[in-house]
């Protein structure tokens, strides 16, 4: 039984840049996730030395690990929460060596952990049992980029940050950024959709990736590599791979389109009166700045106070209810900072904005980004921190901060909420002295119930991985999973991809 | 045997408002479908005076529809290409009516032609033999908008430019424009993934539907009917039942996502001397007009010049080897005309731009845009046009008509190329006195083969539907439609939807 996923996310995403593969003592290692969660071992094939020798006459000798101590830091997820008992490590460099493998894997029943940057927060790029791990770091090459229509076509190996490098010394941007961009594969951003920081400008990943090729199970290589922003010849596969989470199939190569990078970037920094008022202003950000749009974020005022308090930041602001940040990325200094500046001045007029500061100074802007990115580490400094990442309709969007409050009374230390307004995606903390099972138990499966009423998501980018399977049902009904379930056994009918991931036991 | 695709496309779907259900005579009568193209029908049932019965239990009497003046209009395709042999009609008005329908389908073996606006280019939407026709058009209710996130949600059978209507009356503009607006339901736009005219700047629907009800095969109601952007919990499945032309699911009701309506609209007209130019200019415009630029579009000479020549409009430009329309939507007519310019004087200078017109006025804006959309029609006068619409890589894109023009050589009268180079679609005509199918033997399999070597699709935007499942394999490898067969044996196992579409025999 998984006792909660409140104890998980505990370490702020945005703040990573770069994940060492430390080197573990036994002393530090977390417990095995099988004997922590209580997980029972599936009917899979067991490795055998004849396997081992499969796996060296296909790659060479350094890309098929077995030694404990190489293993080791690929069994476990890097919050340190997960633990998996991987014998064997392959890092294939073709799309025809995976395939090999996993038609060997399926012949053979033999579980596969597929993993690309292994940054995620769900425990999905780890094994949990003796699942052989297949790394994609080796499948790293750029294949192409046309700088024209912006299509970027790369191996799934590719660490996000390299691509947004390659493309921005051509004047092209990566659609997608995150805090872990240092380290996190593109492969592994498609197979967990991952969100991010550019998604209100530049859409999801089901947008932006023109194509893909990926392995199925049997080892038969889908390809849907097209570089083309419209084709409708048939079913447009390559969406089974984008957050399937390595379940479908393993991602070898995609194609990204890659927008202009915007040569003007500016932000604006607000208090406001009431959350009402944080909605009014977001309708009219949207009107008034529309295309230049490309972030709108709220967090409350015990999001910011803990966070003065706590992590020693000053806020260029006083005392507000509420505070919202917007940035706008253009094509224009001049112009967004026209624009920005009358949205300033017609809603200060509105009283909808009480006070407030725009800067297109790259200082400055760093200095005001690191207000809102420093919150999510803030709370831990209370002690302890139940995280919750949820996306919400917006009219619902802060109903469930108010309800925690009445609910928690002084049991707890604060409740706040802060997040992208434009994503709909809020974040909710609950920070107490320390960890407490009865202060779990009152949130969970509480949040969940409430998230459910209003049709919304319990994991709004983290994915399901190995830690959500059995909240899933909050966020899809039964018939929604039987299908899940059947096109499981469609395109993966012993399971060997990704076992004990994403899909609840029936 | 198809004979070709090319005597289908030779209405321009750029004009059409409004399709009326016309009185047939026999004599005007399209062939049967069946015999035109000597098809065999499958081992389906039949229908017979029980099911009838039963299907009147269901839904009122008016909403089964069996005298054959009746149900004849909804047996022929707009284009007047395709006619089944449906012998009734049904209008379910709710979802638990669709999925009743199909439960007791599915359990007979009797197949189901789903049904939208009717307005498909390829045979999609009109039955082959018997198929019981499932018209949504009685679901035609808004259900909600979120004015503030833009979430429309609403049901299948809405027409697409009442749905436009109403989000504009709220700032809001839908995220798809094309010309059959005044017919197509937002249903048929989502299972055909329509493009049209506003991909460009909003992207395409796997990017705006935000969420889908539909009911499989065997009538199980699938509830992805979210309005968030962001939710990862499990596959996103909303996106089989995006483009799959109903065969996977019947598509109940949506949830889109619709921006703010733009408040400024400006529009360059230039003459530019090689392709090459052409290329650079939309980099440039990409560049130098980022957000707001709405759409790039391209004409060689041979288009505009026979446009001219047998349309009788007016070109306002002097004689140019190309044509390059550029449209502006942008929140500030002031900024949005100085970025214009700015961009014009700067590519008059590189002499890219050799001659252009700029305006933001709606008449003038008007006439500029008549001579785009009346290239297509144009082509007819000169006695039959062979019509292609298929995407291709930007580097590639133009190669195709040159490619033509030596290959057909004086056997036709023009070959020329007009299309989306902001969507990588263009759009090859060649005109020929009359049909011919020497001409036509010269043309096909010859483009679909040129189109397959640069991984280009064949089928931009228009599908598959009845007509082009025997092309398919040109922009689909073996791998990509074995798994296309395995998902339809998962979800429809007994093949009730839609049948003799989208999947090529094997």
């Amino acid at each position: 039984m998984i006792r909660s996923i409140s104890d998980l996310v505990v370490i702020n995403l945005c703040k990573i840049n770069k994940v060492n593969y430390a080197k573990y003592s036994t002393s530090a290692l977390p417990r095995l996730s099988s004997e922590k969660y209580n997980i029972k071992r599936k009917n899979y094939g067991a490795i055998e030395a004849p396997d081992i020798n499969y796996f060296k006459s296909l790659l060479s000798n350094d890309r098929v690990l077995t030694e404990e101590s190489d293993v080791l830091p690929f069994n476990i997820d890097w919050i340190k929460n997960c633990r998996g008992q991987s014998k064997v490590v392959l890092k294939p460099k073709t799309t025809e060596e995976v395939s090999q493998i996993l038609s060997y894997c399926n012949d053979r029943k033999l579980a596969v952990c597929p993993q690309g940057g292994n940054t995620g927060l769900v425990g999905g790029s780890v094994p949990v049992f003796d699942e052989i791990i297949l790394n994609l770091s080796s499948m790293n090459k750029i294949i192409s980029l046309d700088e024209i229509s912006g299509a970027l076509v790369c191996e799934a190996g590719c660490i996000l940050e390299n691509l947004d490098n390659y493309v921005r010394d051509r004047n092209l941007v990566m659609p997608l950024d995150l805090g872990a961009k240092g380290s996190c594969h593109i492969g592994g951003n498609v197979s967990t959709n991952a969100g991010g920081l550019r998604l209100l400008r530049y859409g999801n990943l089901h947008g932006s990736i023109l194509g893909i090729e990926a392995v199925k199970a049997d080892g038969t290589v889908i390809d849907c590599l097209r570089t083309l922003k419209k084709d409708n010849t048939g079913y447009h596969l390559k969406h089974l791979f984008i957050g399937s989470e390595g379940t479908l199939g393993v991602v070898t190569k995609v194609a990204v389109h890659c927008p202009a990078v915007p040569k003007a970037v500016s932000l604006g920094y607000f208090g406001v009166n009431s959350f009402e008022d944080v909605l009014e202003l977001y309708k009219s950000a949207k009107e008034s700045l529309g295309e230049i749009l490309s972030a709108f974020e709220m967090a409350d005022n015990e999001a910011i106070s803990s966070t003065v308090e706590n992590c020693k930041v000053s806020n260029p602001l006083e005392d507000y209810p509420f505070y919202v940040l917007i940035e706008t990325s253009g094509s224009d200094e001049n112009h967004d900072d026209e624009k920005l500046n009358r949205f300033l001045s017609k809603e200060m007029e509105s009283g909808k904005i009480v006070d407030g500061t725009i800067t297109s100074e790259p200082a400055k802007m760093k200095n005001i980004w690191n207000i809102r990115e420093s919150i999510p580490g803030a709370g831990l400094l209370d002690g302890y921190v139940f995280k919750y990442d949820i996306s919400i309709p917006l009219k619902n969007y802060y109903d469930i901060v108010l309800l925690l409050r009445k609910r928690m009374g002084n049991k707890i230390t604060r409740v706040y909420g802060y997040g992208h307004i434009g994503d709909g995606n809020i974040h909710i903390n609950v920070s107490t002295p320390e960890y407490s099972k009865e202060i779990c138990d009152m949130l969970e499966p509480y949040i969940f119930e409430e998230v459910a009423k209003v049709k919304g998501s319990i994991s709004a980018e983290h994915g399901v991985g190995f830690r959500k399977p059995q909240f899933i049902h909050y966020s899809k009904d039964e018939t929604a999973l039987q299908l899940m379930r059947e096109l499981k056994q469609c395109m993966d009918p012993n399971g060997i991809l990704n076992p004990y991931k994403v899909l609840p036991d029936n």
